[in-house]
């Protein structure tokens, strides 16, 4: 009560800045129906980094980059909007809003939750921050939104209702079914389309559509979406920000300069230009941008002023409002939306001006939020084995660097290079965290200690998240006597799985063992140079110290794995006659000798022509031809007449120039038991390893790019294209945010006729999980192991960019060149990347089974960890392999654990989601079951409850307050019926899921017993 | 009571954002004796007009010149001192506090009023505006103060302690003894004195000095005056304001980046750094400047927390303090301070970065300035005989206007040409208002019907603003049958007054006859085609319009005025053989004809040579040899090593060069009985007319200058010189602020060992008053009729600049040339200006008299009114003769009234001045006195009640509270007693007034009888 009699009293009181001038403007108009209605949606569009690090951003330092100070918006805009009960403002970023919440007092937070639950205050989008749409995968995406989501429900008991994507660079399907739709909002908002698509919707009134992004889920995930006629800014002449120029309203009859026929005639002109190309009579201002609204009131004092004049004047009526109100105003409307399908990439601001650079812009970072993200799913699936703990290491950390790093300046790599860096640090804190709650909860499953306040094990498990530069200290040790190198090998994935592993060692004297004592065939394979020196240079730039001996060979054995669990390997000094691993036999080929090599031990082979080209893929079913090869993209610097440069954000090349491999260098090949590998020197700055495994049918392709070369001054971007006899007719499909698959047609768009005017950029796409294409015979697919951009830019032909190295800046804001560097005592040279791409063939049909489930391995590696201990008392005394399930029981092919995580009450939320796209597949792409009894072995199920995505809301309220939208032209019998998974039954606990169907839930389990118990 | 309990609550619930901050930051610091205390004075400096019209600047429009809304500052600073009592600021710019005020609702005023009583808010200087000190006539700086001190006290209840002239280009002595002393402030703080005397204050820590600045008045006008180390800012690093770049104090250990540490150390180091060149263990933290806290917490916030933590370090003590804290701070340590005597001009804030241009630029608004203060001075006499009334025109317009245009950048001519036009825009306002009034008061005055709630009179008087160019309508009318011109002639001095008058006529067929029907002698002077050009050009130019028929004559005839009153006289057609004008004899003469030229009807007669120089002053003293010449100065336009260009602010010449006459224009000759003048065309845009009257014992000399040419691509600056034969050694005499003179010496500073880098601008002297130099015979005095800049560059010379135009910025601020042009029809042409110098030769010893009383018939000429009635019937029923003091009395002749002035309250405020300075002159500069009741003819004074300068508290109060400083080295006996005028006797009512003494008094009248029944 004190708190409500306090704001009344401020109220009334008028001692706020707001009510400063005597005059009381009236600003509590409403909708008018018979009236144009200008919707006032007061707003700030905080980036949760860009030119300034989050934490800049926030405390409003290192202003002299930018002046932005997010506590100054959220400090001033309590009392501005105390000071009248009319205004209103939508806060979007909950990074930033948590740490502002954090800061206050319990006075100051009760009367922001009576500004949020008067709908003053609306809290909107409310992920961490507004994530990117095309770099981001789709599970960070879910993550992040509930991350913040779940932050208001707590403090507020509020579920955001709107989407509010104003700013990414595009728009993706999996934002508007799956992050809009299925998280319960009302509608989506955004600013930027194609400039060929904007003119083309303005003219035809066509902003505004009902977006059904799902192949599979149709109208059932459809949302009423907004494209913004310009930007999300505010009509020119009404930036009212601290020192903006837009003239203000000068009211007072007693000074020189009053104006107020003027703007008010400047206000009604611009709200009947936009109705013009707008359906009903309502219109959206979005009155803020990038970071405004500083000192909250300049703004509203001049909408008071504004909504107060313009109503006097009654040509229009203008309003404060939040998308809420509008989408509600559009709604009761009732009339029919265009339909929309698809998504809205790629995105062009102009002509020549392709946002597709970004897709592939800072791979490095990109591939770090990557490998993040599927360790940080792994990390609270150990979390929860052991049981969440509030003291001692956990997941928080990693959870709120990986939600930040998903930001559209993120992830997307088109922030500053500090700011990539803060990124980068905030993941490395939060692994370092999340590293410790692995090995504790770990070596509380091996010690049998789990959910029994396992605070102290006694094995220290150790990881290597530098193994891709083969630096591994725990495998690399030369062992004690009598220790064995403990490998505990873990899988997040609800299937068991046999995979190759592959660590670096020092020696060739060892065995390798299970955790029964059998031996496991293995293989050495020298470790080249080429790794040695990555080695070398990165151990000494990122750990500031000598990566130490060199190992000789990778280990590589192969592993089985059960669902959710461990197994468990031993690494010994070899004794006696035991068994070794094999060598792998090494030898090197000119190029050019008049010689054809072939790879592969298992049903897989590829050969290659004497110039080190790939030429064919042979397994039992056929026979394809198919080339390799690498070249890049000369920057364009832009022109007199079209300046635009190739940036971080943009593609615009001018040219592209084969590479040739060097004649002069060998090819290495390796021949072995597991692995065949050819390595080849590209260019003195390509390195390629083509690997083949016995296990798979599949080719992996290694590739080390860089540093690219920049002194003849111009800049680079690589890319590798495989070329095949797919008749794939300018189609190929392209994942969205690396879930659902869509159609692409080059040079071709859906919704409008294309004018072409980059034949390369404006076909690229982004490319999370993969890229195919098929003909009537065959699928051909390539799996990446990050985000990249990606197309096929002639008939049977798949490109993919892999690096950038820029010496321009392409004029979107962030005024730096994208020329990132790595440096040693203040040396630096250009960035060298590493990484994987994987591709196959298919009959037709069967493709998408090997981009689902090996997609799906990609994304989660197998976890390991390594201890050194005595093995005889280790298979004594330990638990050597573990499954988190029941073990009679395996997840459907079709379905994996999105989320397994124990949340800060104690109860569980859990997704899964149908890997499968209706049609995809005929077999997995059917409606599927999961029982979730057997997901939690020795536990026992209280309650199941289905939430909305971002697990804010039960699902069932949320369907019963979904709007029902009218689809223009579309007849009710038109109309298919969409497959959705049935009610939970509470006894029965089987969870349907249909194709693409994500389903969440909160589960309270009454009876914790320990896992060893049962 | 509600208010209190509001505030109380406010406080305590902590909703305003500076407890945002869950931390509660100790800011309760005070003086701290044993430490270095860092007096934290938050304060923003708005300058009253500049870059943009003080209206723009406060309502925050016109922002793509200027960032700046004061609105923002007041409504922002309210919540932010409310949040923390400990908190404080001082605000200083009347002009902008009052806009704010009367905006606020009454609950928003009581609280201020709290802030204000309680100390946190503190109206310091209070002035309407910082006025300048080089510029203004001290009457003007009197006025605006008066305006802002009684509305504060009005308001508030309270006097302003402190002087705060942080921006001013130079400080004056008038501004240090009367507008610091004598209006009862403690201190005085300024921020820009020259950087050879700050380089050696600095060194010798007397940048804090006790400043005696009136010889006259000495000790009992003395002030603590201090200057600062830098300028008015915060030191290097601590800037706050929205967006600033100064680090924040990062306190957040949840957030990168903390720096607390880090900035502790930046503000001792700056601490230390600042006491190392200062007295005591305090020093001031100027924590603002130019519109800053427009988000008035930003500033708060970070300070909230350096007061914090740095106490919390230690090593000095930090506080929120006022500069009134600092100075009883001072005060308390009981320290002696260095003496300062004289003044502080001119500024340099570099080698060649004179601000001496300044004192000249833009001389027509300088001398609208100075003709509109003069006429405020007479108009509030008139509004005072016919009685303030709150209905009908009043002078509160023109005091308003005028108050502003005392700006440091109004008269000064730093202001940007649309802002300069603002000002004017204003002063013609009410001088529209003002003329209005003073046509009515004149009109009840001469119907008899003063002071008997005259409302309507008939008479309709009209005056003529623009008489300078020959235009007067009401002079220029053919008059109608029967109807004669009657002229009333208002004399605002104390003492009756015998003068020349001069109006355009449209014919000679005209007669003068005075009050009683008596003919009055009168000449006419043909007007010169110059004039004519300035008339049409003109009219068309400011008034939009044809200026009609041209006046052929000039009128001229003597009049007689009785002291604070009027005659009155007709012009008639002329009839009969009544007396007419006499024609003046005009013949002209060709430069360098054998030929001497001589004018003079009276005492006084100049000869010119050949060549149209004058050569010689002769009077029944002495003749004196003279020469007078026009230069002109080339603007610089820097060089590569110096780039300091001539501007606005800054006089740095390129080189002089003489302007000669042109040898084929000849000179023409006037001479008549009353008028002899002597017109020469200079160059083909300098026209003089030298002038002498029978009446005047002074040459005048009227110029015409302009447009100055720069198709050349040079600015030019354009000097007068007149040499004489004076023994100067040197030295010479300037007025400060138009009231005492002081003794400049060429090419030296009394407080320091001059280096000269630029030997003209570094010796120019503003000028308001007039300029002198004498030897052991004689004194050689210039009277001016505005501020301009001179000097003295050669013994027995001196030099005026008249005029200046300019073609490049001189990168100060103001970023535009100093060029200004008139238009019609879209055609701008150079500035033409005209205007007076007067000069005299006295035996020495005498030349006071003429100074001090010329100047302020100077300063007060005749004020005349038109109206065309029948003679006869007004001599009949008209009151033609008037004076508002007693008929017996007039004012000593070292006495003058500053003020007259009905107040609302319906008391009257009577400034009087002592016009001599101790040692002027040997019979006047004497304790004189004044009968008050003398004054009020027909009235009776209840009480007189003297007030400070300011009339905003009792004299004996404010004396009571004088702080008695120590003046280092000044034993008790070497001060010489001051004389000052003892206590006014309540039935006396005598003032007496010691030399330079002003005395203020508050006069109640209890009978308020009409004039005219007394």
């Amino acid at each position: 009560m004190a708190i409500e009699v306090l704001v009344l009293l401020l109220a009334l009181a008028g001692v706020l800045p707001a009510e400063s001038k005597f005059m009381v403007y009236n600003t509590s108009a409403g909708i008018d129906p018979n009236k144009l209605n200008v919707h006032l949606v007061p707003h700030t569009h905080d980036d949760v980094g860009w030119l300034k690090t989050v934490d800049q951003y926030y405390v409003g330092s290192n202003n002299s980059i930018q002046g932005a100070c997010v506590q100054n918006v959220l400090d001033s805009l309590v009392p501005a909007l105390l000071a009248d009960k009319n205004r209103k403002f939508i806060y979007v970023e909950q990074a930033f809003f948590q740490r502002w919440w954090r800061d206050q007092s319990e006075t100051v937070q009760s009367i922001v939750k009576q500004l949020v639950h008067s709908g003053q205050l609306e809290l909107i989008n409310g992920g961490m921050c507004m994530h990117d749409e095309a770099a981001p995968h789709y599970i960070d995406m879910i993550d992040q939104t509930t991350l913040g989501h779940r932050f208001i429900k707590e403090e507020f008991g509020v579920t955001p209702r709107i989407g509010w994507q104003i700013d990414p660079f595009g728009h993706s399907a999996v934002q508007a079914y799956l992050l809009s739709a299925e998280v319960g909002f009302d509608s989506l908002f955004f600013g930027r389309i194609d400039y060929q698509d904007r003119a083309k919707r303005k003219n035809e009134k066509s902003l505004e559509v009902i977006w059904q992004a799902s192949k599979s889920l149709g109208s059932s995930a459809q949302i009423f979406a907004g494209a913004f006629p310009e930007n999300y800014e505010p009509p020119k002449g009404f930036y009212f920000e601290v020192n903006d120029n837009s003239p203000i309203v000068q009211d007072d009859i007693n000074l020189f300069d009053y104006n107020v026929q003027e703007r008010v005639n400047d206000f009604v002109a611009a709200a009947v230009a936009q109705a013009n190309i707008t359906r009903t009579n309502h219109i959206m201002w979005t009155m803020g941008t990038d970071f405004k609204y500083q000192y909250a009131y300049t703004w509203f004092r001049q909408m008071d002023k504004l909504i107060h004049y313009v109503n006097q004047d009654g040509r229009v009526n203008a309003l404060y409002s939040t998308p809420s109100i509008y989408t509600d105003a559009k709604y009761a409307t009732n009339r029919a939306w265009p339909l929309k399908t698809g998504d809205y990439f790629p995105y062009a601001d102009r002509a020549n001006a392709y946002w597709t650079g970004y897709f592939t812009s800072r791979p490095a970072l990109k591939r770090y939020v990557r490998i993040m993200s599927g360790y940080y799913l792994a990390a609270r699936q150990l979390e929860f084995f052991k049981g969440k703990t509030t003291s001692g290491p956990n997941t928080d950390s990693l959870a709120d660097a990986l939600a930040i790093a998903q930001h559209h300046d993120a992830v997307t790599g088109t922030e500053k290079q500090h700011v990539a860096n803060d990124y980068a640090k905030r993941l490395a804190i939060g692994y370092t965290e999340a590293e410790a709650l692995v090995a504790s909860s770990l070596a509380c499953l091996v010690e049998s200690t789990a959910n029994k306040e396992c605070g102290n094990p006694t094995t220290k498990f150790q990881q290597c998240p530098l193994m891709n530069i083969s630096y591994c200290p725990p495998s690399e040790t030369v062992l004690s006597n009598g220790k064995d190198l403990v490998l505990v090998v873990y899988n997040p994935l609800g299937w068991k799985r046999e995979d190759i592993v592959q660590i670096p060692v020092m020696t060739d004297d060892i065995s390798v063992h299970d955790s029964e004592g059998k031996d496991v065939e293995s293989q050495l394979i020298p470790i080249t140079e080429a790794y040695h020196k990555l080695r070398s240079y990165h151990v000494k730039a990122y750990l500031g110290r000598n990566a130490g001996g060199t190992p000789k060979y990778w280990l590589v054995f192969p592993v089985s794995v059960p669902a959710l669990g461990f197994s468990t390997y031993s690494i010994s000094r070899a004794q006696g006659t035991g068994a070794r691993p094999t060598k792998s036999s090494v030898y090197t080929v000119q190029r050019g000798e008049n010689s054809v090599v072939n790879i592969g031990q298992g049903n897989l082979k590829v050969a290659f022509s004497a110039e080190g080209k790939i030429t064919h893929y042979i397994n039992k079913w056929r026979t394809e031809s198919v080339e390799q090869s690498y070249s890049f993209y000369a920057g364009s610097n832009g022109t007199e007449k079209e300046p635009q440069k190739s940036g971080a954000y943009i593609f615009r090349p001018n040219g592209s120039f084969p590479i040739s491999p060097a004649k002069q260098t060998p090819l290495t090949v390796v021949h072995g038991s597991i692995v065949d590998e050819l390595h080849e020197q590209i260019n003195s700055w390509i390195y390629q390893v083509t690997r083949l495994n016995k296990l798979k049918e599949h080719i992996e392709v290694e590739f080390i790019v860089g540093p690219i070369p920049i002194d003849d001054g111009i800049g680079k971007e690589v890319a590798t294209q495989i070329s095949t006899t797919v008749k794939s007719k300018k189609t190929f499909y392209t994942d969205s945010s690396g879930r659902d698959f869509i159609e692409r047609i080059r040079d071709y768009r859906t919704d409008w006729n294309l004018e072409v005017n980059q034949p390369a950029a404006g076909n690229y796409y982004p490319i999370n999980l993969g890229i195919f294409m098929k003909d009537e015979e065959k699928e051909f697919s390539i799996l990446v192991d990050r985000s990249v951009g990606g197309s096929s830019l002639s008939d049977g032909q798949i490109e993919l960019m892999l690096h950038r190295r820029l010496l321009l800046d392409d004029s979107r804001g962030v005024a730096e060149a994208l020329n990132e560097t790595v440096c040693v005592e203040n040396k630096c040279t250009g960035l060298i990347i590493q990484g994987k791409y994987y591709f196959r063939f298919d009959q037709l049909g069967e493709g998408a089974r090997w981009r689902r489930s090996y997609g799906q391995e990609i994304y989660s590696p197998l976890l390991l960890a390594f201890a050194e201990e005595d093995k005889n008392h280790w298979r004594n005394s330990r638990t050597t392999s573990f499954s988190g399930i029941d073990s009679s029981y395996t997840l459907p092919e079709n379905v994996v654990i999105l989320t397994l995580q124990e949340l800060d009450d104690g109860n569980v939320l859990l997704r899964l989601a149908h890997l499968y796209e209706v049609g995809d597949h005929k077999e997995l792409s059917v409606m599927t079951s999961v029982e979730l009894k057997k997901l939690f072995p020795g536990k026992k199920i209280g309650k199941a409850t289905e939430m909305s995505l971002s697990a804010n809301q039960e699902r069932a309220e949320m369907e019963s307050k979904r709007l029902v939208w009218k689809v223009e032209g579309s007849a009710e019998e038109k109309e298919t019926k969409v497959s959705r998974g049935g009610p939970v039954d509470p006894v029965k606990l089987e969870v349907e899921l249909a194709p693409m169907e994500i389903r969440t839930f909160i589960i309270e389990l009454v009876q914790l017993n320990n896992l060893f118990d049962a």
